[in-house]
């Protein structure tokens, strides 16, 4: 079943108004029609399903059939820290993260981006919003992920102070062998604590020494992801997946 | 360091010989010279460190330094049935699932697969092979995965008998909350043998019902994939990631 995040103040207790792109989408691409049904979320984690009660202009109104209960989110919020990569490589990014469960992204001017992003991001936010979205509804998610302006290492550095697991993925420490720092940290995490994680991943180039070093003062660990030597774009990918894994699959098995 | 796959046949006991497209790629995108290092990998799955020795005609002859005792497999072979999906979506699969470790990959004409790719096999096949050849050089693997010739459901059915593990990916296990089948399933296989396992994931429009019916006769598991509904290829990345982390990370930790 088709799913749409409808900004909050737009739902009432009964019913919810949907306009611009969605109710176009409804309207011309679904071509639903009154009595059909759809799930619509809020931007505070509510889904719901719903039907199609009436169209006023081109809004459409749904009636709320009820509220879902299932949680689709990860039961740790994932924050991304990805160094800017070249290209559209943060589209793909933003998409499958937020297939995978992230729960926010932050672009990171890395020594090694080569792209700098430093003109025209309100066009480009604008862009990973809707991919965001879209992405979210696709996968069923219960939120949309925050896409965050771009920080740069110390506003980086200052920004994981709130939160109470850092980590950064770092190349040379899958090279070396060490693949304990991941699942260590995971199975020190209990999933019933709404916990907070955020991981920082290089550019194409990986991060240098000198911003390791910087991140290992601030308190984040180094964590290999696996045998071999992933590209930027899929290492968020895979670094959520194992997430997934260990507490969404893994758990329910070890409980 | 670059990596080369060279055909087994151009090593002798003590160099290589490098031609065609590698040999230019050497000298024309990396400017190699005497003395440089780089990494060759025969198509048996052993890794060599290498020196440049010296350029005869358009060739290039590396002398064998060591041979490399680090194994970048996953410990249990894992090959891809893959629905086959729309547009170039083989493409990034066949990709992303060298990266993650894939050993082979099997295109799969679903009932619901919308191309057909009756025509122009060879030529797609060719294709397919060298992203494999790329990806596999750039993410260090020992081998370069197989790409099988499409296959329909008999066939594949037919083909997954010799597979000790059989799995398919259903995004209705996923709704029903059933994720207990591949955690289960991998904490049953001792990663010290050398297992096979095939795992057939379903184009966009997922398997339907009846083929579901037909894979579970023939002794296929069903297992989800997370909470989320993923995009057709993005499950081939959180597959291969989960079996990365099951036996690459956590193993090591819990050993």
């Amino acid at each position: 079943m088709q799913q749409y995040f409808i900004p909050t103040e737009q739902f009432t207790e009964t019913h919810v108004t949907v306009m611009g792109e969605d109710a176009k989408h409804m309207q011309k691409v679904m071509r639903m029609k009154i009595g059909d049904l759809c799930q619509c979320a809020d931007r505070d984690g509510h889904v719901f399903n719903c039907m199609v009660e009436s169209f006023e202009g081109q809004n459409v109104i749904l009636k709320l059939v009820e509220e879902k209960s299932n949680n689709a989110e990860l039961p740790i919020r994932i924050t991304l820290a990805q160094g800017i990569p070249k290209g559209d490589k943060f589209d793909t990014i933003v998409q499958k993260g937020t297939e995978c469960g992230a729960y926010a992204f932050v672009p990171f001017s890395a020594e090694r981006s080569i792209a700098k992003w430093t003109s025209k991001w309100d066009k480009k936010k604008t862009r990973f919003e809707k991919i965001a979205k879209e992405a979210a509804e696709q996968s069923h998610r219960d939120i949309v992920p925050y896409i965050s302006e771009p920080m740069d290492l110390k506003e980086l550095i200052a920004y994981g102070q709130k939160f109470s697991n850092k980590l950064i993925a770092y190349e040379e420490t899958a090279k070396l062998g060490e693949q304990q720092g991941l699942p260590t940290l995971l199975k020190s995490i209990s999933p019933s604590v709404e916990d907070k994680l955020l991981i920082v991943i290089g550019p194409e180039g990986g991060l240098s020494t000198a911003e390791v070093q910087q991140f290992k003062q601030a308190g984040f660990i180094c964590c290999g992801l696996g045998k071999r030597i992933l590209r930027t774009e899929t290492a968020p990918i895979y670094f959520l997946s194992c997430v997934s894994y260990h507490f969404e699959l893994l758990y329910e098995v070890n409980k």
